[in-house]
């Protein structure tokens, strides 16, 4: 089978970088389009990326020489897409929220589907925002979507803030069993790769903790209840719980964020042990499917008294598992745990690429 | 004035350094007397911690000459005593728990009064857990303790475990005000020096978080109910609330320990106003005795969004203030903040000082 | 004595809050006068450093309430020095070398002695470039600076890179005792905080070193040489020795530059012994002059075998000394040692308000 | 081709975790037998190392049910040499370097050849100590050690300190092009791990840097001689130059060694790029046997600014890679370079791997 002719969209961006690093070899997808700021455009991905090559991962030099477009210009994908050599974006924007809104509407008006991991488009109402093995039936929103605009081939469909993966896929996969979670304390203890780069400086972390991330508290406590939503009227409509308060920490950490929660069931509790079978059995529609991104284990249940770490369990299953942990029962709610997940694979550009095997396993990237 | 002798037990170990390092030139106290582990006995205290000064704060050259002593043998502390030369000890001592619970019982029946750093005691009914700005009247209880134990002048006093005392005063703070607490969820970010020497590994704290930290939770959830407790019958009566439950995490950070708190009130609610106005306006007994190590400001409240954080806040008044910030609605309970203290300073040898000035202060060492 | 008016250009900046936070309480300087970039102009220095305060250190609350001046805008400046209010400047600016350069010279110009920490006039040929205890009589250059330039009271007087203040005083000490040192290859562990706010990313060095900064090498390879100069014809001729090679590596450390060094000497070579005792005994003239950011203890001779490190050493002397050991001899050179210094203060900040100290006591600040 | 069934003597420490991790799916070799101390002997592999596993790589759980065997019972590993299950064992033994010494020598005697991480053989004239690209030939010593010991198919085998792997390859490559290096001056920087576990405490190194590694500055400069000599009289005889002076100094690195060097050549002199194209086109016998563990690659040249780092270099070719980078003049000696290698890889159970294929390759294992 041909690969598929994919685009990066803010390729040179932290975001880009880690598509471009975790896309080589992909089995379905090949990268023939790269776009990012005018000040990189016109120069060889190689060149543009000189001295600013961020990831601990190294590129693809297969890319080297493709030459980096202006991620304002749609003509020039449009005319790709037009030839057949670009099928979809991935959108790594690194821009003013509204400039990205336009942005990504543009690529898809002209009829080609984003793929995004840009936080703009995620309150859109017929935007579905993905995680894989929670809500795969929300791309069902995306015909909604396309009738409204008027758009043909093109959608847009995004996935969630990095900072919940680590309790997402954990929390549903109670709630698929049958449990009802009412209440969520959550803390988090965020890796510096979430800034982006430069991001957060030396001086601020080394020795350090920010008890502080800028409007992440209230991603971590709203996402959650539109991924659990149904789509009802063309449009996703939150679920009305968990409640979640989230205390969001920066800590001297490369990658991997890992998050301790306290949560309350509804009147059925499950025991410790169902707990733990529900989350070593989970498999979900990427498993089935077999997804190339999909991890064969999606939550991976930690025995001993210290784990998940993000230095020791980030990595579990090509940075794409959930790991978790220390479960035990909460003095003041029913259970609480450790969660982990990998920050800039799982929590952003793996996941955008399980996202886009998902749409296309599904028939939305033709 | 003639400054009062004190010894310390332990004296070659990281809390012992601590209380080595912030006597210097303390207004009443005089280190007279140095004990430690038969392997440093017979030593200077120079040579006993020649190429072992784990400390970033400088030692007491002063104390250079002094010869440690067997900290087993109580004999020569004894002596010491009758010859006026010694009045009271600090006890740092790192031995298992059995061991010190004995050598502090000897050391009080020998007629010496000890103030410990140490956790052996603080379950014994009818010792004092003693944080001096919450719980001064608990010393009410040596009368009894001395009588239980036919001791004369000799008893033990303790202070709570150092992950507490980033909420425990702000805690006090609103309880005196007359605001019920009911529940707490609390999460630690805590530095590596609360682990002693060696401690934690580099390998396991560099580019990582650690999230259990052995016995620590029990006592953050524990010992606050003992501190809000009451003298009854001899014995020091816990209390029933708060119910607290604690998620404990070492961090990559030196000092400092750093915690998100979630707190649900009892029908009476408090402001976000009114709670910082209790914590600014927080006066207690140290600072009521002008203690020479009571904090001016016990409770410093920061403005700022991202504070406060160890690498900054912990060295606030000498180290012995607790810093608070973000004080702000929790979706779940009512109010949620962040709390920082030292927690090699206040959280232990500056915290059993101040314990030590209070206990003078009150007539308990003559 | 009225204090000496002083006053910080660049006041928001890195290196202008570590003038703020170590003039507090000074004997004999009093801030009267902050300036910074248009930016800040016409706000409060509180306001103009809210959420901007970097350093660990806490800001002087007595500045809060005065207005930031546009440091561009000199005839504020030159008004206050004819009112009295202003007597000398200290140059924290952070521009393009040109505009310092330009910038210092009107103030100068102005009648505002200009006492620099910026990089800008190190080789002008008429500007000392000042180590206190080292080439403390370059200041007798300044005369032929304001006669050339026809200037009266104003004057230009700068600092060397802070790179390498860990081995710039033990190698004079033991020139300044006779013996010729010829060539020396030396290996700096510098810290983030060199490199100013945000500085280094926290991505580019938790757990990892980075080789190289830009134009650090030259610095610390050249400045020895013009402060190892003579006065000639009114300018300071550079001295042609020691031939110095400096390998540059920023490190993952807060404050505390590192320095391994090996050294080649001429002839006359001295011991260990010698050089131990030389390096001890050492003092000068701000010593002499007991000028009150002198270090008691110019260089401190560590004895264990793992020191100076930078966690342990930095504050020594309220960070203004150089602590030294590890003295040994070199398989290829004579001798080799590491060196450690506080880079911001002993090699900011402190070693400027120094250089201040030193022009007060010899008249040049009037 | 069936497997080579391979042990591990020390297998639950450290470098023994290591080989356990990287052996997992080799090619040629398979591990059948794991000795470690009397505490671990009689449990299975995955008990002994159960919440001891200190790799941020994982185990391999297809030896999870193995029994470790007591390491100083030589009679097991004999009688398993003697069944065939047995055919030479990794020695990761971490005791005093006396009882390292007789261990090994106790396997060899017994038939068992010692392929050895440890240091105790390194200076045993006729052991070879291996970088597998450089001395390849030394293994010739290894017939006349089996004649003088009275040893058939036993030997011992040796690789040199992690320290040094950073500089030797690349030395040794312009060595063999005909330059001779007369002196050098190379200063470390190395990772935490180098230190084994719990080794280097996080207080220690936490925002420091601790100039001093016991031991390790001896083997820095000692060691390239043995590497460089040549087989004489049935010993290995110490070449006399380069004449080398190091400094080694910890930092909070989790892997990878990094060193700046400079050197001096003999009367020819190489240019720059003379220098880098011979370094990049340096292949040597393991490359060209196709060893599994060989570097593609052996000396990959970087030619950004700021490279090589540990974080973003030290996983090249498997991390069996040396990256060099800044290749310049030296103002004191001829050309200065920084170089890089993993240590627990390249310079520890990885490079133990490669030199066990070379002695296969080679006929020495059978």
């Amino acid at each position: 089978m041909a690969k598929i002719p994919v685009g990066i969209l803010g390729a040179t961006g932290m975001v880009g970088q880690n598509y471009i690093s975790l896309l080589k070899n992909h089995p379905w997808f090949e990268i023939t389009y790269l776009a990012a700021s005018p000040r990189s455009a016109g120069k060889s991905y190689k060149d543009a990326t000189a001295g600013r090559w961020h990831l601990r991962r190294s590129s693809d030099a297969a890319l080297d020489t493709i030459i980096v477009e202006d991620a304002n210009d749609i003509s020039r994908a449009a005319a790709a897409a037009k030839a057949g050599t670009l099928t979809f974006v991935f959108s790594a924007l690194e821009m003013e929220k509204a400039d990205v809104l336009k942005l990504e509407e543009s690529y898809a008006a002209a009829g080609i589907p984003v793929v995004s991991n840009a936080s703009a488009n995620r309150w859109t109402p017929d935007v579905p925002m993905l995680i894989a093995e929670v809500n795969p039936g929300h791309t069902a929103v995306i015909p909604f979507q396309q009738k409204a605009r008027g758009w043909d081939k093109g959608f847009i469909a995004v996935k969630p803030n990095c900072s919940l993966q680590s309790y997402m896929t954990p929390l549903w996969a109670l709630i698929q069993a049958g449990y009802q979670i009412k209440r969520m304390i959550v803390t988090t203890m965020q890796a510096v790769s979430g800034a982006g780069y430069p991001g957060v400086p030396s001086l601020d972390v080394i020795d350090n903790v920010v008890p502080y991330i800028g409007g992440e508290e209230e991603k971590s406590e709203q996402e959650p209840l539109k991924i659990l939503g149904r789509l009802e009227d063309g449009i996703i409509q939150s679920a009305d719980e968990p409640c979640i308060s989230a205390h969001c920490n920066r800590v001297p950490v490369i990658d991997g964020h890992t998050a301790t929660i306290s949560m309350e069931f509804g009147e059925k509790k499950p025991s410790i042990e169902q707990i733990t079978t529900i989350w070593r059995q989970f498999r979900a529609v990427p498993q089935e499917l077999g997804l190339p991104f999909a991890p064969e284990q999606p939550i991976i249940v930690r025995e001993e008294a210290n784990r998940p770490q993000p230095g020791k369990d980030r990595d579990a299953c090509k940075a794409m598992a959930v790991s978790v942990g220390r479960v035990r029962p909460c003095p003041v709610f029913d259970i609480r745990f450790v969660g982990l997940s990998h920050n800039t694979v799982r929590g952003a550009a793996g996941g955008g690429i399980l996202n886009a095997e998902l749409l296309k396993a599904q028939g939305f990237l033709r």
